[in-house]
């Protein structure tokens, strides 16, 4: 079943796989632990480890062997002819970019992403727009190398959501609009002060409660940590060192309890990877809109509920005793505060895939030419006011916030609704799928709903193209109503 | 003033401490944070970049530059010299013991440990005498690759102290045994009850104390970081971070404290090699000798006196609260308590050097057949009687309490004594050179000792070997009288 290029394809990518995973050990340090002197020479050992990683991968033996193994006729369903896909789209992106334009583009990124820290500061886009003009021009000219079939866009969003294209997300993404602006309208009666749920919650006792219910989801700690970052994250370091990271507000537990759960949800998507499948494609997550899909699914289906508080307010008094003041049901209506706002991190549910439609539009625009960056501020905010009925302030809350753009990622903001949309779906399947689930969750018993993920999502790593999966879980690709429906029974019941 | 080929063997060198650079990262990550199913594939990825650089370094095209370079007439004084010195050292080293004889040395030793440590937890030497023989044996046919003048010994210490031989290191430990057995017998007179220091020292208080001590040491907080793990250590992760890591026990204050003050010494030594020779042998420490007087200078000469106690005695109290029922002068007598016992890293100043003369004179007549492995513990409890008069309860207290023979560290030991007696021989250096050093030490002024070891000792990373490193900083090579000197007016005034 076996060819020898197929076996030397897999020992290459278990290779490079470490590489990445030894560079992961550093980033997390980095993010972690590093002294500031100590960050130039760490971005030296983090460059060597990728250019050691992307010369191994872009050889002409492995474009060989991949050949050698496309025509050796694997059974299509198998694992190693989906393996072979996902190798051949990987090395095509590597390989068709010359190294000057990748250098270049390396360059502005490193540059773009000082002048956006400063434009932020300074709230002025017109010291970031030589250099998003920049990034979204060398953007055009990857897009054109690497080729595509309808939008340039569809070459971009590729790297994060294989198979998906802009004409596709569009039509997804105005009927959530619709229906969201429509939500927002009959919610908006009933507000909740913003300042609500805040008390005085010691550190330690955050901690011991968050930890509490991360292992409660399923998070195996003798496989991960939790340490303490400005910019929570969950990441990979090994096939058994899935680590999370939060932030601590001491006025506001629900900042890091939420950001766990969330983390959670993506560690718990990797824990659930095949170990013997280390360093393959099938042993790797498939996308980012199936990752986002996990942490929502934990954050919002499973905690952002009145079961969930029901369940846990005796344990999260005990940990936070200014947690007592609130009943379950008032702590589900503080963390499930509806507001409309100009901060995309921050939004609530219903408003937060709005803020998504508006970056998608816009950098649709820009890269297909439709738009000029210089009026890119404008643009944004006119869209803004439509959506949400609120007038820009400044840049700094409009369309300098988000630090993906300064980063060179665009096309990426769509799979955080992606996300949003895979995890009522799946949630919806698995509600229909498991007898009692929704008693289940109540009482805390979360196993039955993380074997139904593991055997649904997870264990498949890369085999199957995201909106494969999604139809094999779920019976349909990717669908806006299930996401419109779990908000309005929410929101409106 | 440069051959290509030595350009050609700095740039291979560079590349090959940044790749142990990053391991030294994962192995920080492994001691400290490492969740403990991901012990596996850490040690998976620490084979491999292992497994590189040693290619990288006996590729064949590194001898040709070595040749060429050692052909190109480079000026026996300058650094370039000594880095092709170095670099020979190392070629040869690695190079002339055959794949499969590394191969076998790494099991034996990883099966070894295993062993040891069973063996200890039981106090039987029997559980690992057939591991001991085989490390033995597979050393001494290392050593006959590696080749030696004299002892079979010297080709083992040459490893961790370059250029000093068993003929060399004999005469002194004599010298000094003689000098301590004497001392010890008129120190015993005046006890000091070991629980004497004993209270209730909350950790965040030690934390605050030994922070604040090794800062006024010199240690660079924005280079480095304290961390907590069982066995304390200081590890370099690249130029600009060097780690520290100690341990706490709530009762006794004095572990963490003086080990925080030793890894320091280490750290600063770090701290003060160039960072214009990263990479290179010159940007490098020069060896365990030198290493260790740098922990030993900081700790013993500068930390356990009566002169620190009176600067430190009112942080310390307010940090630790119980020390307030100590005068300075109780303090120092407290730690500066002498007791001959079973355990060499629980031993005092002055008997500390007697359990490395026993082990060094126990390696060398394992190495030159003169011993055999069965026989050790007999000769061990014997000769400790004779230098301690004290009889030995068991094996683990006796011949299995150390780790090094099993991880195959034979010629290990004698760098502790050397890097006490290089401690003594700076510091009597530095007091005859720098005008006013005492009155500056107690005052707290610790830069200008830190400016005189950066000027004579750091900064030469291993341009020099050790013995003509301490002939240019003290006048002579390592001597045993300066610390015999030093240990007789701290003990018997």
């Amino acid at each position: 079943m076996s060819s020898a290029a197929y076996l030397q394809l897999a020992e290459r990518s278990r290779e490079i796989h470490l590489l990445r995973s030894v560079a992961a050990v550093l980033s997390w340090d980095f993010e972690t632990y590093i002294p500031s002197k100590a960050v130039p020479y760490r971005a030296d050992q983090l460059s060597y480890l990728e250019a050691k990683a992307h010369k191994l991968f872009t050889e002409a033996c492995v474009g060989d062997w991949l050949k050698s193994a496309e025509q050796f006729g694997f059974d299509p369903e198998s694992e190693e002819s989906a393996n072979v896909r996902e190798w051949r789209r990987a090395y095509d992106r590597a390989t068709r970019i010359p190294v000057d334009l990748v250098e270049e583009f390396e360059r502005t990124r490193t540059i773009a992403r000082e002048a956006w820290v400063q434009a932020r500061a300074e709230s002025k886009f017109s010291l970031f727009e030589p250099h998003l003009r920049k990034i979204v021009e060398l953007t055009r000219q990857k897009v054109e190398l690497w080729g595509y079939k309808e939008s340039p866009y569809d070459a971009l969003i590729d790297d994060y959501e294989p198979g998906i294209t802009a004409r596709q997300i569009k039509p997804v993404l105005e009927q959530l609009r619709v229906a969201l602006v429509n939500l927002l309208g009959q919610i908006q009666n009933k507000p909740v002060p913003e300042t609500f749920l805040d008390g005085h919650y010691p550190i330690d006792g955050q901690q011991a409660l968050s930890n509490k219910i991360a292992a409660a989801f399923g998070y195996d700690f003798a496989a991960g940590r939790i340490d303490t970052t400005m910019h929570p994250f969950a990441t990979t370091l090994g096939p058994f060192d899935q680590r999370i990271t939060t932030r601590y507000n001491i006025r506001r537990f629900e900042v890091s309890l939420y950001g766990v759960m969330h983390e959670t949800g993506h560690a718990l998507y990797e824990q659930g990877l095949r170990t013997d499948r280390v360093g393959l494609p099938s042993g790797d997550a498939v996308s980012l809109g199936i990752h986002e899909s996990q942490s929502r699914l934990w954050e919002n289906h499973v905690g952002r509920t009145p079961q969930f508080w029901h369940l846990w307010h005796a344990t999260a008094c005990k940990h936070l005793p200014d947690i007592a003041r609130y009943s379950p049901a008032e702590l589900a209506c503080g963390v499930q505060r509806i507001a409309p706002s100009f901060i995309r991190v921050e939004a609530d549910e219903v408003t937060y895939d709005l803020h998504i439609l508006l970056r998608f539009e816009m950098e649709l625009a820009l890269i297909e030419g439709r738009l000029k960056v210089s009026d890119l501020p404008e643009a944004w905010n006119t869209r803004f006011h439509e959506l949400f009925g609120l007038i820009v302030p400044d840049d700094a809350r409009g369309a300098l916030q988000d630090i993906h753009w300064s980063l060179g990622s665009l096309g990426y903001f769509p799979t955080y609704t992606l996300g949003n949309l895979n995890a009522a779906q799946l949630m919806f399947a698995a509600e229909k799928q498991i007898a009692g689930l929704p008693d289940q969750l109540a009482q805390g018993n979360y196993a039955p709903l993380l074997s139904w993920l593991r055997e649904n999502v997870h264990q498949h790593g890369r085999k199957y193209l995201p909106a494969e999966l999604m139809y094999r879980a779920t019976g349909e690709p990717t669908q806006a109503r299930y996401r419109i429906d779990y908000l309005r029974n929410k929101y409106l019941s």
